[in-house]
């Protein structure tokens, strides 16, 4: 878990990079919480002074924004993929639930972080809006799903996303890409679990 | 949220009842985090002395304990309902992901609390093997569900019952029982859902 590179590359100074910085801090948000982790206690796992993260890094709200804005952007990056794909609403929705299946495979430590902001400064507020919008666009891609026929008209569009959101966000507690399921394989399974459901006939 | 009706009935002093304590405390914990919040704290959030607390409680270990175990109870109830439930194994699953919906829309901040746990301490640790116990319980309905041919034996079991959770898990973050969807009304959708998925054909 702290098996890091130590870089010299970064702005020239000998011990950690930047991104070996943050990527621990997220490792320490996520097992301690965001608010119960202090820059003492990163210094502290880090072996390192204080001055020597300060370095890298302004604040702890900078690791935050920095971290998130990476699950987010990838996420953002899905959804654009997804209006650029040719053919059905039903496959503009597949093509969302299999992209966002693979950033949660690709960066479970990211959206881990993203997942459990509770929205308590005005930076948390700020992010908490952009994951939001996340979710408004994914409303859409199901909407459109129903419109074209493809999804069952019954039920509730912010439902249906919130609940199949739900059912990816998931993969972060329990999801290991050197398990018996490979990213792959498992961003293909969810689009064809979330429409046909498990039921064999 | 702190609005409280002040007892005078528990072990016959003046001031909260035990249970507001609990839940005051459920409460800031899954806003601050169960590590940032210490017993002073929510001292200060009940407007009482940390004495007025320890007369109702012994530790924050204890208030977790409980909490959690509401929870769990709850669900080991659903199971064993479920394993009591006449017809086929398909019943049996649907009949334990309703039920487990239900104790979500019920106990959204205990199970919330639930979710949330880290496994940082002892005490942690042994909450959340009982919670493991839940969901190999849960797994084992999936694959009695598939060796009756109910469900779709392509889909690993484990991995359909963690993804089916994952979607019950998320009513916490969302789901408000007093929006458009009840929480009889979601406890048939719920099992429907996971068996038929969304699509319209």
């Amino acid at each position: 878990m702290n098996s890091v590179t130590t870089a010299t590359t970064n702005r020239g100074r000998p011990g950690y990079a930047r991104e070996d910085v943050i990527r621990i801090a997220v490792d320490q948000f996520n097992t301690h919480g965001y608010e119960a982790t202090s820059m003492g206690a990163l210094a502290t796992t880090l072996g390192v002074s204080k001055s020597a993260i300060y370095h890298h890094i302004t604040s702890k709200e900078e690791i935050l924004v920095e971290a998130t804005d990476q699950a987010l952007e990838a996420l953002f990056d899905v959804i654009e993929e997804a209006d650029a794909t040719p053919g059905t609403a039903e496959d503009r929705l597949a093509a969302v639930i299999s992209g966002a299946t693979r950033v949660l495979c690709e960066k479970p430590e990211n959206v881990t972080l993203l997942l459990r902001l509770r929205g308590n400064t005005e930076v948390e507020k700020q992010i908490l809006e952009r994951r939001r919008l996340i979710t408004r666009r994914f409303i859409d891609f199901v909407a459109s799903a129903q419109e074209e026929g493809a999804v069952r008209s019954t039920l509730d569009a912010g439902m249906v996303a919130r609940l199949t959101f739900g059912m990816i966000n998931s993969l972060v507690e329990w999801y290991r890409p050197d398990g018996p399921i490979s990213p792959e394989e498992l961003s293909e399974i969810m689009p064809d679990f979330v429409f046909r459901g498990l039921a064999a006939r």
